[in-house]
């Protein structure tokens, strides 16, 4: 299947199963379901969860199993965006041209709809692991856990609040995009890997493929923020600047950080290079991550 | 061995346990794990590991097997508290004699030690899970996770956000004691039957024990919220009537509320007796509870 086509029907398999979890049932909790559901059909790229489809699918057929917990990784990444965007935190009225959560919920719903997605991201999960009874779903949820949390994510996400209006060095900075973005980048393939059997120098091949993907995808938000277009983004550009916010650009300049992304991409591509056109869509993803203007 | 020695050594070796999951580590997510700790610390009753510790005792002689679950429990009511005192949410700037995280930590970092105190949670109990290999650990996280979870204590939490300054009705007011309150502490006591091999008429006599404590406890909160001492309570009294909050006294007036707490406690004490001796402990913690005067 030609890529753009792929990526679509990866992306509607998502949206269906998404949809199954996030319907507004009537009861005392619609309002939170109503928040939650907000946020995570607000126009997400789905990045992430189509990761775990897509290295699933380099090393399985049975499409469906990889689904929940691609799922549980959407809702963990949107609850992050929630909570990010309080005003407490990055303060940001506007989300891929919509009203962030807070703006139309208000803070205090915000901040439960986060609480709730995160802790609702695991309970699916963990329904679905309970219902296969294989330790390899068990597994996939605690890697999921780890790069969530307070060594992965979380960890990011408070380095990130704390160097505001700070200057950091290099190793601070790669410390953020490690945690903050990568993290959860790297289990969403690892995850791929693992429900779909891949051995154990398959699921270290998707950790590297995922840090180095994790890495230049932050870079190139580093890099748009400068270079971009307002339209494309759905969000002000020069913010980093205006915030005083380290980046890679700001660090190392724009044309190192051109050619960081580049090399970045091209050891995935390396690495890929021994699944043969199992790779494809991963490749394309890939290149298409380096060159994107959104 | 005598209650109150009994409750002293369950609450020291939660603490123990606990203190070994929030140690502080050198790192960049010091700060994270300080605010955290800070909370975890901040001299909470540990009711809900002592429910677990207890009635685990109930059914079984190993004392370690529950402990992580527990420990989990708490945390994740830690993170509750930490996120309910919030401006967004209830604003208040003392718990139990302390200032409150936010107050302590600031905004964003309050906000993300919650959310790493819910992640934190799960990843620990996991990580126990994974290494026991006994499908018991996993259902007993999976009731955790409910309980905290959209259909439980965060439902609660909204609904109970929803309600400020209006007046409720009775059934509403039982949604939000039974999730916000209940939920957790039903989860608490079911764990302990579940990780001790109790059979499934024990699980569910810990569940109707719990939702009998859980409410009893919630209703005694109000009461004492009119009738308590601001000293021994460690917090202003007279809250409720000043923030317009319905409560079991206002609904139900003051002698009905008493009377329920008393019927709710006696119907947890004609369950406890078919387990004899063995429920000692939980027998005078729910006299004890619903005598509380803090």
């Amino acid at each position: 299947m030609e890529f753009q086509q792929q990526f679509k029907e990866y992306i509607k398999r998502v949206n269906n199963k998404l949809e199954f979890y996030l319907s507004i049932k009537e009861g005392k909790n619609k309002r939170l379901f109503q928040a939650m559901g907000y946020s995570v059909f607000a126009g997400g790229k789905r990045l992430r969860p189509v990761l775990s489809l897509s290295a699933y699918d380099m090393f399985s057929d049975d499409t469906e199993a990889v689904l929940p917990y691609a799922c549980g990784i959407e809702m963990i990444h949107t609850y992050s965006l929630i909570h990010d965007d309080l005003p407490a935190m990055d303060d940001d009225d506007f989300r891929r041209n919509k009203p962030t959560n807070h703006k139309v919920f208000g803070e205090g719903t915000a901040i439960l709809a986060g609480d709730g997605l995160l802790n609702y991201a695991f309970e699916v999960m963990l329904q679905d692991a309970l219902l296969r009874n294989n330790g390899k779903y068990y597994s996939s949820i605690y890697e999921i856990i780890k790069a969530a949390g307070v060594n992965g994510m979380i960890g990011g996400q408070l380095v990130d609040l704390e160097s505001e209006g700070v200057s950091i060095d290099g190793e601070t900075l790669d410390y953020i995009h490690l945690n903050k973005t990568a993290a959860l980048i790297i289990a969403s393939l690892k995850v791929g890997a693992i429900i779909g059997d891949g051995n154990i120098a398959d699921i270290k091949n998707m950790e590297i493929v995922g840090k180095n993907l994790g890495l230049a995808f932050q870079i190139r938000d580093d890099i748009l923020d400068i270079i971009g277009s307002k339209d494309k983004l759905g969000k002000d550009i020069g913010s980093d600047e205006n915030n005083n916010k380290s980046t890679y650009p700001s660090i190392y300049g724009l044309e190192y950080s051109k050619n960081k992304v580049k090399a970045l991409t091209g050891e995935v591509k390396e690495i890929l290079q021994g699944y043969g056109k199992k790779a494809d869509f991963l490749r394309s993803l890939s290149l298409h991550l380096m060159e994107r203007e959104y």
